[in-house]
């Protein structure tokens, strides 16, 4: 491997001869970077440079390496040629700092063992994050209303608690999708987990290993797939995105199969980003703000760049029913549809023998004033209540509370997913994850008990009373059949 | 052109005798001065002085020739004759002083790239505009609960995301009154745009032309209506006040059709000036400070004294049905009804021959607590359905985002009319109204794609869930049927 | 006459032997201060003293003498027996200080032609009035639920404009118990409006009788009704709450008779006085912080000791259906029961041959979370709408715009009542009550021209949206008739 | 008695042998410790040293005397013994610090009189508490949604006053089982009353009997039973925790029969304690500042360690129907079931000829977003309105006004039960507690008049008017009996 000095590395500065050093490795990315799922802008910024500070900040060490494999490694970088006092190869300063090292960042943070809820973790990733992370995480489509009424819609269908049953042995044991976990709790799947912690999504594995829970691990992971599975013995999940180019779709789908996950969740409610507007302002305030390398303006288009929208030019709005067939070709794992809306998507994924659908709206963050999340399930119930006995049903957006979790199963879900706040746990390291599915447990098990109920088979929709929500199904709520041409 | 000198000018400074210079122009405007739009009491004010800069803030260079004419001009003034030190030519200080030169301005606001919304304009109106011009603008009728709930409503209505459809391909293009437009958006009429920009409408006009969409020209518009159709290359309608004095409306309407206008749309929700207690304050306010030059103190009476009601003088509150019969014979333009409210006057319209209705109340400032803008449209909807094959029906009034677009036109909207938005975006010249238009086309044609839709034929009420509101127009909650006697 | 110094006064400056002066004269008001409807204690703290100041803050100057006649006028204060610093005479200081003189308290006051509607004079009142008066004018009772809910529950009722109407000419005139009116607003009864301005129920008369309205003068008005009726050509109404000594009452009617007045209004909706905790509170803050001047400690029990309950001594509560006969006995006055709040009771006050009623909860002052007053005229409008032909119907609370007047009469009120706003326009004088009138007057007929409407006789529900309200109504919602046994 | 010295006591601090000093006598708490109803590790901190402190902030000086006999009293302390300057004896610093001493405490205090409702007796509490006592008071279930419905929801039931009834004479006497009370007000069960006064549940007893009112008291009381049943002659109920140990609660009931009460509440909403926190808040941030004496970091697990939590370690999860036999056999007392939320355990409870049900939800202490109070009281009158007639029904959680005791007796309650208020009056001693009591019997009476009823015979649900919520149990709304099997 040949050795690359400063000198000759600034030759390839220009998007249309790309080098970067990564870590003390020169990459060629002048081809990769147009394809690049966070913008191709991100790597030109650093044509010549080092790009190591930026790089790291997203992405696990080896992932450069899976990535581009060894035709595009130029070589190892000689240190040693950057002349004294030149910050040519300094990275240019990203508007958003760079989070402090772990113990800086420790010193002022609430100690874990104060946090109660779900609210208290939220509230500490507030404090805790970068600006840029936070909006990410955070953030949800244009108004944020389907974002609120995913949680809020939980809050308007009260317990109908039974007295007098012995309620001393409860358990929460389930099945999801064939795999036995403690509770009927999923860890969603999130992208760009580094963003909370160093470890990203090994420190989301590694707590739900502790509190015996399955995760599901995103496309958009900071870490290889394998990297993550081998970290923790639970049951894992792949999330899906698929490609417009359908052959590299085909390729993680086989590293999932090598690396032992056990369902494939393809998500399809989000064919075009969504509008998260917090998320872009931090891009576009910082656009404005600090001028790129080359001394042109950034701009701030009306389709926005925010972190959501960037990684998200890959996905291929024209997936359709017909994909389901060469999705069964390629891959022998169950397949689950994710972000399902309606009673009739419902059905038509029962016909096309899908194995379980993720009921939801993207946590609210692809279009907005969308069907709150528990609603979704609700619809199910009246409209196609058979739905239950043919494929499995999860239901994800809004959960924070074990009365949640509860509610979800009286509806008919096998389990509920959970996103951002173990994003917000795994800030706190593989002990946050499992402080906050040890909350979520207690809060449920209470639940249990307080309803009267020790086992889940005894959940039903009785148990609930639904008067604030029933008017949603009424007859003729759903309006105008005849005219329904869709 | 004779030279009129100073002394000469203060002989004419009475109501009764009323010169003014105008742009280095003297003008006799006794006569005109009762029945101008904005009050005989501003042109009165400056009886015997120079009335540039009140002028030029309010209306084009141009209008005064073409409102008057030749004989009302007097001749050309003589700046020289006026005595060192003297001041009694300088104009009454204005109590709302006027917007600092465009620089100034520019140089505090916002940056446009940073604005990501509607929502964004308006916030920066509200920093940018003068105190008269954002009172002017933004007030709506009384305690704005109208004007409040039209934008709620929108909000109250759920959307059904159908998922697996190709939607790599969207088109918006649509038909208005038999214009193509790039989308089914279109720039509502509004008056006086000069205060938010000094090119006023020719800046929304030439912003529409690049955006691709159309233009309704208020009667009340600061330039006249020929300058306006000149600076664009794009569809124009126009917006139509009918005068007490029918031939002013004729003359009016021979203008429109000669400079092009596609339509007329004939105001019908405001026979008389609606209260907006807002615009009436900042009147008020001054009235109370500043007394008038001659001395008097000047009166607030309980009619209120705002732009709006001052402006509305003219308008004719004896309009009915039968002059539908005068319109057809004066133009050939299609008719547009604009500020039609229910069901039953939107079937007497259609009963009428009339081309098109915008349901609305005037974006709030007509009367307050009257039906939002989009409850209308469920109206005609549940009430009369095959209106929608009739006759075009818009929507105006609370759109601020692309799902409220895609909502109207669920529910049979032809297109949207959207209009503080656009005088907020003048605020940043063609520029922001582009950047406004490109906002909101973005955030329609994304929540086409999250819908599963390519096409605006594939828009039925049946992708909404009307759950919230469905009880507006459930049996009996119109009541009294038997009652009715109007 | 004789003259009393002060050496005599003092020896009469006990409960069972007080003598008070009372501008320059001394009373003896051992008898009647047990029945004071202000209670014995103010009067008794003045015993031996001069009471003056305390007694012009509340009483006209004549009312002393036409209440005790020339029995209890001892004599003449001999105001120079006083010897010089002496403090004996000098009223003990009352906790509220007494209103400025009439020229400072404007000094600071918002410019009456400022005030563009209600909220704006009850804004200024509560800047310009003294803690006291704003607590006893402004307060309702406990949690003031109802009191909110009578302005809220018009809100709640959308209005339906109809368009093309000539609307040019509008009579808003109208009948009230056979007096011609010129807009169906009406001055509620309130007491002690000497708390607002020093002429208090005078200023309201002359600013009705400049706005062309009625008046209806409360039993306990500052001033005797007949200095009240003297004061302005309208048309007067009495308010009578029922004396437990029934030959007061008697002797009232009398003086309404021979005064003019053209009804009697009987409140029947608080048989014993509401709870309102503002106005309780000025005075039991003020016990605590000023002893008694015989230095025992100011009492505050679970009672309550504000203004409205220490008025409400005197009030009858064993009040029955049959005091009617009584009532038609004692007066040939039109009877009007003030303060019904049921269908059930509106038709048995039919069946009793009552002229009239005023709908309303004594503006939310007599007992919290009793329906809101337009609510009860809906109920009439439901359960029994021939009442409206059997006598004439007025309702009373919550009324703060034109829009409320024609939603109340679309509903079938002949008028509506309107109390606070009256009062704090008092405080500004007569042109205070006439600008307060135009107001509701401009908003009034503005509203009727925006709904197409021209005379009142074309009022009626089907003008209104009743969607948010209806369910009050349904069928079954009014529940358990079988139980009913009241 | 032997004398204990510093030297002897200091050998037995560990938990396996742990002594402590309790107002000067000597205890050996080994045994005990671990079965501490508010935890061992307050009792084990202590060991080897002077506890009283800690003791008597919580409980009455006779208690540990009762509950641990003379077997496990060692001896009194040889307080000369401790060496000078020796604070091994002195108790850790408790990171609650206790409340100053009765007269320190009343100077900062709003005075009794000034307290006009049970909202003020709240504010106040806020204000002189300890955070501690405030934490646990005031604290309820997770987002603490239920508690504020408690309230809210008897604001959405509107009252229907009729008119002229003689409502001169009101009386409000009523019995509760058999027992004669001044009014339909029950004190409420409430725990640890001596964090709010020294003399705890004496003080309330007191106040009872000076309103005429009966009490519950706690099984979790301050004081010992028979002290509080000794302190005043009103009716007495006692309310039990069921211990896991039957036999510890065979032995309470014994003594509450000794001491007179007159039935047994037996608490059934509470199986696992509710997480409270508030309550858990405190603890939690304690134990991050507070190291324990041996230097162990307090560990503040999932599962949470407020008051709440600690003290409900002993009740029995698995009490079942089944026991109700057991209780009859072990009690002659009347037994009420504390905490039934469902129509369907209220006929359950009457088939199993229980006496009476406290409809609750433990003032929303046990599980969030459980059915308010009142609205499980419109269950039973909807689906089994014979239940009335089979027991008394008493209904506690949210009521805090006058209109709400109205409420609920006009639904079928037999009385209602107030819990904090109640402990909030306590602070300002029996006068508190009387003046709680006038208040609330003043705004029933007040009800009562105004709504013209003069007799608890004459309520009924048609007085109310349940709009706003008889959609709870319209047809459908309890939704899928079908699918039900618990």
């Amino acid at each position: 491997m040949p050795l690359v000095d400063a000198e000759e590395l600034q030759k390839h500065s220009s998007p249309d001869d790309c080098w970067l050093v990564v870590n003390g490795v020169v990459w060629d990315l002048t081809e990769f970077a147009p394809g690049h799922p966070g913008g191709a802008d991100i790597i030109q910024r650093y044509a010549g440079r080092d790009a190591s500070r930026a790089y790291n900040n997203i992405h696990a060490p080896s992932l450069i390496q899976n990535e581009l494999g060894d035709t595009k490694r130029i070589g190892d970088f000689d240190a040693a040629s950057v002349s004294r006092g030149s910050d040519i190869l300094t990275p240019p300063e990203s508007p958003a700092a760079p989070p402090p090292p772990t113990a800086a960042r420790d010193a002022g943070r609430r100690p874990l063992q104060t946090l109660l809820s779900t609210h208290d973790f939220e509230q500490a990733a507030s404090e805790n994050l970068s600006a840029k992370a936070w909006a990410f995480f955070s953030s949800a489509a244009t108004d944020c209303i389907t974002q609120r009424a995913n949680e809020a819609y939980f809050d308007r269908m009260w317990l109908r608690p039974r007295i007098l049953r012995d309620v001393r042995d409860v358990s929460c044991r389930t099945k999801i999708l064939g795999s036995h976990v403690s509770m009927p709790l999923l860890a969603s799947p999130t992208a760009m987990c580094k963003l909370a912690h160093p470890d990203g999504e090994l420190v989301i594995a590694r707590g739900c290993e502790r509190g015996g829970i399955a995760q599901t691990i995103s496309t958009n992971a900071s870490f290889p797939l394998p990297e993550i599975t081998a970290a923790a013995d639970i049951p894992f999940f792949f999330q899906l995105y698929v490609n417009k180019d359908r052959s590299a779709s085909e390729k993680l789908l086989a590293q999932a199969e090598q690396a032992g996950a056990r369902a494939v969740f393809v998500t399809v409610d989000q064919p075009t980003p969504g509008k998260r507007e917090a998320d872009e302002r931090v891009k576009a305030d910082a656009a404005v703000l600090a001028p790129t390398p080359n001394g042109a303006k950034a701009r701030n288009d009306a389709k926005g760049s925010g972190l959501g929208r960037t990684m998200a030019g890959y996905i291929d709005g024209g997936l359709t029913w017909r994909d389901i067939a060469w999705l069964r070709r390629v891959t022998r794992l169950p397949i689950v549809l994710k972000g399902v809306q309606t009673a009739a998507d419902a059905v038509k994924a029962a016909e096309h023998g899908i194995d379980g659908l993720v009921l939801g709206n993207h946590g609210g963050r692809s279009l907005d004033t969308s069907t709150p999340s528990v609603m979704i399930l609700l619809e199910l119930q009246k409209m196609c209540p058979d739905i239950f006995e043919r494929l499995e049903v999860f239901v994800d957006g809004g959960i924070r509370r074990g009365t949640d979790v509860f509610k979800a199963l009286c509806l008919g879900a096998r389990a509920v997913g959970m996103g951002r706040p173990f994003l917000y746990a795994a800030n706190y390291g593989p002990e946050g994850v499992e402080h906050l599915i040890e909350i979520m447990r207690e809060e449920f098990e209470t639940t249990m008990r307080m309803m009267g109920c020790t086992d889940l088979s005894q959940l039903h929709p009785g148990l609930l009373n639904l008067c604030d929500v029933n008017h949603w199904y009424a007859d003729g709520a759903q309006i105008f059949p005849a005219r329904a041409k869709l």
